[in-house]
Order: C-alpha cells, then structure tokens, then sequence
C-alpha cells in the first residue's frame, strides 16, 4: 500500500460518473476541526446524550429474546423488507396518530432501513438521473443536501416568507419559472423535515403542507413526495399536532414516501429506520435496490425495537429521555439569554423539540467555516454548523445551528458563555 | 393505497434510469416458491443453521458490554468508517495469515459495511458506469450478478477448463477479444469468489489467481480486483492454504479491494463485513457514498463483533461451528451418493469448507426454474437454486446449487432421498 496522499494523486482507478462526483462530506471537516482543537465543546455533532441512552432496556431486552433457547431467529438473516412483526407495530403506531388510515394498508407499504437515511438515499436513486430537480425545504438537512450533490441532482429550495413559513405564492412564481424554461419535467421529487427540522427545529404546520400539494396538484405537477419525519417522537411536552402528508386530504393523489427513525430519540448505535411508501411500484423499485444494497438490515437490531415496541418499553423510554433533551436545551437557550445574545442582535426561537437551536445573527455577520467568526469560535473553544451548509441554493450567510445534543447542561451552558463572549467581540 | 397490481401499472412515478432497472430478484421468486409448497424442505437459501447461533455468547457479551453504566457509547452513533478498535483487531487478524503486510496500514485502509454486499455494492457503484465490463468467476455469486445487472453493468466470465480451474490461455484470448472490439478500457474491474465459493465450493489455487493477474498486466489492464473472501474463514478442518491478493506479489501493482464478512459464519442477524481497500483514492470515494447511504453500520453490532474478536470468543464460537457444517455437508452428501445419484451420471465434490454443494448434472438435463425438473423437485417437496443462475454469461443448464445451511442433518438426509428419486425418473 502506498502513503496517502501520494496514492490519492495517483490512483491509477477510473472513476465511474458517480465515483467522480463523490465528495467529502463537510461533516468529516468539522471533525477533523473538532480533533484538532483540545478542550474544545462542540455544538456541531447531530449525536445523542450518552447519559440518556436506554442501557438497562437493551441489556434487559436482549436477555429477554436471547434466554429462550428454542428460539435464536434473532440472529439469523431476516427478510429485506424487514420484520413483518416490527412493520406491523409500526404500521399500527402511525394509525393512531394518522387518523383514518388502515394498519394492514400501511404495513404493506412500510420497510425497514439502515437509519431514515438509506430510505432517503434510497428514494433518490430511483427517482432521479443527474441534472433532476428535488424540491427541498429552506433551510433543509444538509446530510440530504449532500447526498443530492453526489447524485448529481439540482436542489431548489421552496421560498419562505420572513417568519420561515413555507410562502405559497412565491413558490408558485418559482414553479411557473421551472416551467417556463421547460423545466417542470425535470422536477422528480419534493422533500422537508417536517417535525421540529433539523436545523431549523420549525414543525410546518398544516396550511404549509396544504400550500406545498395546493401550488403542485394546481400545476398537474403529482409528482413523488418525501416527508421526513425523523424528529417527530422527539417532542418535549405535546406531540406536534399536524398530520403528515400520508393522511392530510390535499396530498391524496400524490405517491408519498413518509421517512422516520426508531433509533434517533432513542438509542443511535441500534441505526434501525424506516419508510412508508404508498405508491406500490416505487416501493418495488426502492425493495429491488435495497436488495442489492444489503438484502436487509440487521435482524437482531430490529428484534430489539419489536421487543420494544411491544413490550411498551420504548414509549417507556421516550418518556423519561425526552424531558431530558428539554432540560438541555433550556440550558444552552438561557445561557445564551443571559449572556446577552439577543441585545447582540442575534434573534431565534426556544424549540419545543428535536435537538437543534437555529440562530439568525446580523445581515452582515459571516458565519461560515473560512469565516474569521468561526476561526474566533474554534479558538475560544466552541464549534457550530455553519447555516450556509444548510441551503439547497442561494445559501444565507448568516446562520448557525447549534446542538444540544451531545453535552450535559453544565457544558452547555459554558459553551453558551464562549460563544456570546465571540458575538460581543464581533457586534 | 392502492392494490399491488393495478398500481404496479398505473404508478404515476417517473423513474430514473436505475429505477427503470431495477428488477425482482431471483430470490423472491424461490421464496414464494417456498411458501407456496407446504412440506417442503428448501435445499436454496443460504442462511445458516439456527441451532449453531451464538445465542449464549451474545447474551454474555451484551451483559458485559452494558453493565458498565459508565461506558454507554455502544448505543451512540459510530463513525463512517467503523469503530477503530475493530478494525484493528481485522488487521491484525489478516495480518496473521497474510504474511509481510503490515497492520497498521491494514487498519487504514479497512471499512466496516452492512455485511459484505454493501461494500460490493459501493465498489461497483464508484467504479463502473452503465454498459461498463466487469470480469467474473464462471460460475460467480448470483447476487452480485444481479447486481451488476441492475447497476446496468455487463458480467463477462472468465473462461475455466473441464475442472473448472481458470482457463489462462482462453482468458488471455477473451481479453484480446475485448481489446480488438475496442472494449479494453470499458472492463473497470476483476471480480471472484475465492474461498469455498458460492455456489461452486471451490477455492482458487494461488496459480489460478497468478494466472489471472499475469494475463491482465501482460495487457497493461491493471484494473482494480475484488476479491470476495465471505466463506474463507467457514473451513472445516484446515484453514485455505491460498494467499489473497493482498499479499500475493502478482497482484501488488493493482488497486485491491478485499471483501469479508464476520457474522456469516456466526451470527447472520448481525449483518457486519467489511472491505479492505489498498487504494487510498479508491477507498475515499466509497466512504464519500456510504456516508450517504447510511453514514456508518450500527455501532451497536460492530462492538459485539469488537468484544468477540477481543475477548477471544469468535475463534472459540468458530470452533465450535465448523464441525457442525461439516457434519451438515456429510449427511447431505452421503445421503446423494446412498441414494445412487453418481450412477445417475451426476457429479460434484465433497468440499472442505462453505455452505454448498455444486452439483453437475448430465449435460442434457436442464434445470432451470421452469424447467420440468425443477417443477417435479418442488412437487417432490424439495427446492434448489437453479445453476444457470450463477453464471454471467453463456449460462450452463444443467447445474444445481445445493445448501446445507439451514437443515439439520435428518432433514439434509431426506431431502437428498427426495431429490435423487426425482433424478431418476429423468435419467
């Protein structure tokens, strides 16, 4: 084996037209910046809380499945679909919550996936070639923004008015103008986090997604929807009380694709996610690829969320982390309060779940990660995503998602204090 | 929701090029060939054998992993690449039995996937556009066929002779063939199966991949090599004497890519394999992709897999396997050979490792899925994986994959007796 760098010039390898495009992601820079900088309290990581991780559930349920003798199918290979216990418990947990909508119907349409992830990537290589338009909400996921990059597809964002709700009228104008330079055919897909967003940590509320089917369907454009919905079990006090896409009236004649987590608000390493597709020929087409992907995720991993769910262990566990998640984010919010971030000029709002702040600072502040701001950040020992990341085009400058999830409150608020004493130097 | 098959037709879903060829696998189709026969004793999937899983040394390490309440980070998020400690512990593994290479740079260069498909999968998808060549072992894993065919990729066999040992002279005639077509530079890769094979059980001696090398540099092709290593620690008594090509010297100026998997032989449900790529620009690229497929395997099983390799328990649980697939290829073997199918003009090895027996019939015999052979098998209450299957090009009719991973040996026995009494009536 050669040195890397020098191989990384010379690869004798050709490329395939994908193989060309890979990227690295600007998560692995932000770690890199993170390892290279001692004592420093990073907001940037999209982890979880160790303190809060469901241990004694896992080594409990694991001794649970496992002490039976007679019955060790968890550890052997599963079904590329998934589990048709877990989608059952799965496809009946949303009913509750989707009025109207038939378990049977949603269990047939739902599978299991490597994280929420491998459903979106998923989704994506079978909708769109290169130079294919995704619709995707602003700001958006900047994990998914990436992965369209290295697809080679062409995010357009949905205009939003100065309160960040999606604006109707806009978005039609900006439809009108796809069309008009005989663009409306590339448009293969619409995206949003719908649920307290990363990073946004907004919830779009019922009207929006009215809006969003209302400007498409008036169009003729039906084209396939993809609402992810990884933070909606992490709400803090109240379930978000807007329906998805899969039951609200206006959405009915569009193919939807509705992507979640199991393993986010609960325990990350066990990576379980899912989709629900309604449309059954792409749901065919994801399955036949997913099949080549891995042929299945990890039985054992999706037989300890069956236990789970149907033991009532995880809304169990959900219970006791999600006061925690709120806890943490009062610290960090009111350490920036009490700091003095708002006199600085520094607006955003307290979140009623997920695990992000979303902060807009001054018109004129620069925030991304060449910007003497960060530079300043890093050295005084605090690191944050850059909101630049976060925009499928015509990125704003000035905004920063911080996350709590990572640090225990009295961390928390230190890395609060460091960064406002940067703000002050900067206003 | 509509029904499967009115929306199969009526999907109002535009696809993408690979959507548009994405098709059902094979496997889909013998399963519901299962479900469909009551009795019937499968001779086709390659799962593993229940009764050997490691249940007990699951439960153990889980309980040991987690009754630290201090040392939560099993549950975390891991990183892209794959915990640190496990691969170190792989390399230095290989390190063992590859004499001469050095770990430290093993480590670098070593991924940790959703088995070993996934890094399969990432292989191809960087490196091969469609129309695009890959060489393949004749007859080759039905699964990576399959993809490649859905990539829109192109398997071409390598030639083997009446042994089915690679044929060099006739692989240096197909090359220059290729070349002659002006199609020298569409063959983006080399691709085999080279330990206790599926489906031939056959390992390939150091001189048939020297052969192979030797004919690819004599051209100038020194096109990336994958070698699929998934079955090379499932010997029964000794461990395969054959250098891979990380170490052999005829493949040193060629970009590598070694694939493995550590729960095939253990615990299937786990999902964890691995790649080990020599080319650090090669290597890059896959990352880029898996970090957006999934952003890294479930940490979770990928600490098992660490505290077994640590702790010395995956050799002692191999241990203890292999002998019962040995005993497992015993009974069905002997049960064939009992029964009188050698008389019938059948014939295959017994071999020293995997999961399959690969069975030639009489060259007139076609046994394909819907040939009257295989229909009198299933109505016999037996099922196997159909020969013409495994091939990449010019499909032979007349082999048969048998495994023995799933049965216990009185089943194996009868399904044997089952499967030569069809035999006979078509002699």
């Amino acid at each position: 084996m050669k040195p890397a760098d020098a191989s990384a010039q010379k690869s004798p390898v050709a490329f395939s037209s994908l193989g060309q495009r890979a990227q690295p992601p600007t998560i692995a820079k932000l770690m890199a910046m993170a390892l290279e900088t001692p004592n420093l309290l990073s907001l940037a990581a999209g982890f979880t809380d160790n303190a809060t991780l469901p241990v004694d559930f896992v080594r409990v349920a694991t001794e649970a499945m496992l002490g039976n003798p007679g019955d060790r199918e968890f550890l052997q290979y599963g079904t590329n679909q998934g589990r048709p216990r877990l989608r059952q418990q799965l496809a009946e947990r949303l009913a509750k919550i989707e009025l109207g909508l038939d378990a049977t119907e949603l269990q047939r349409g739902l599978f299991i996936t490597n994280g929420s992830q491998q459903a979106l990537y998923l989704a994506m290589q079978v909708l769109a070639d290169p130079g294919d338009i995704i619709l995707v909400d602003r700001p958006s996921y900047f994990v998914f923004l990436e992965m369209l990059s290295g697809l080679g597809l062409r995010a357009v964002s949905m205009p939003v008015d100065a309160e960040g709700k999606i604006d109707a009228p806009a978005l039609g104008t900006l439809l009108d103008g796809l069309a008009s330079n005989g663009e409306a055919q590339r448009i293969k897909a619409v995206y949003f986090v719908s649920y307290f967003s990363n990073p946004s940590a907004r919830s779009l509320d019922e009207a929006e997604k009215n809006a969003i089917a209302g400007m498409l369907s008036s169009r003729g454009l039906l084209i396939p929807v993809v609402e992810d919905a990884a933070y909606r079990e992490l709400y803090y006090s109240e379930a978000p009380a807007a329906r998805s896409v899969l039951s609200l009236p206006t959405w009915r004649d569009f193919p939807k694709l509705y992507t979640a987590t199991l393993t986010k608000p609960f325990a990350t390493g066990l990576k379980i996610g899912y989709g629900l597709c309604t449309d059954e020929a792409w749901l065919k087409k994801m399955l036949h690829v997913k099949g080549h992907h891995d042929f299945g995720s990890a039985n054992f991993n999706q037989a300890i969320l069956e236990h789970a769910l149907t033991t009532g262990n995880y809304d169990g566990e959900l219970a006791r982390i999600r006061p925690a998640y709120e806890r943490k984010m009062r610290a960090l919010h009111e350490a920036l309060v009490h700091e003095g971030l708002p006199a600085a000029g520094w607006t955003w709002a307290a979140p009623s779940g997920g695990l992000y702040l979303w902060l807009e600072a001054p018109a004129t502040l620069e925030t991304g990660l060449d910007s003497a701001f960060c530079r300043a950040c890093l050295d005084a020992g605090v690191l944050y995503v850059p909101g630049e990341l976060c925009f499928g085009d015509q990125p704003a400058k000035n905004f920063i998602r911080l996350s709590f999830g990572v640090l225990g409150e009295r961390d928390l608020a230190e890395a609060g204090r460091r960064f406002v004493t940067v703000v002050k130097r900067f206003v």
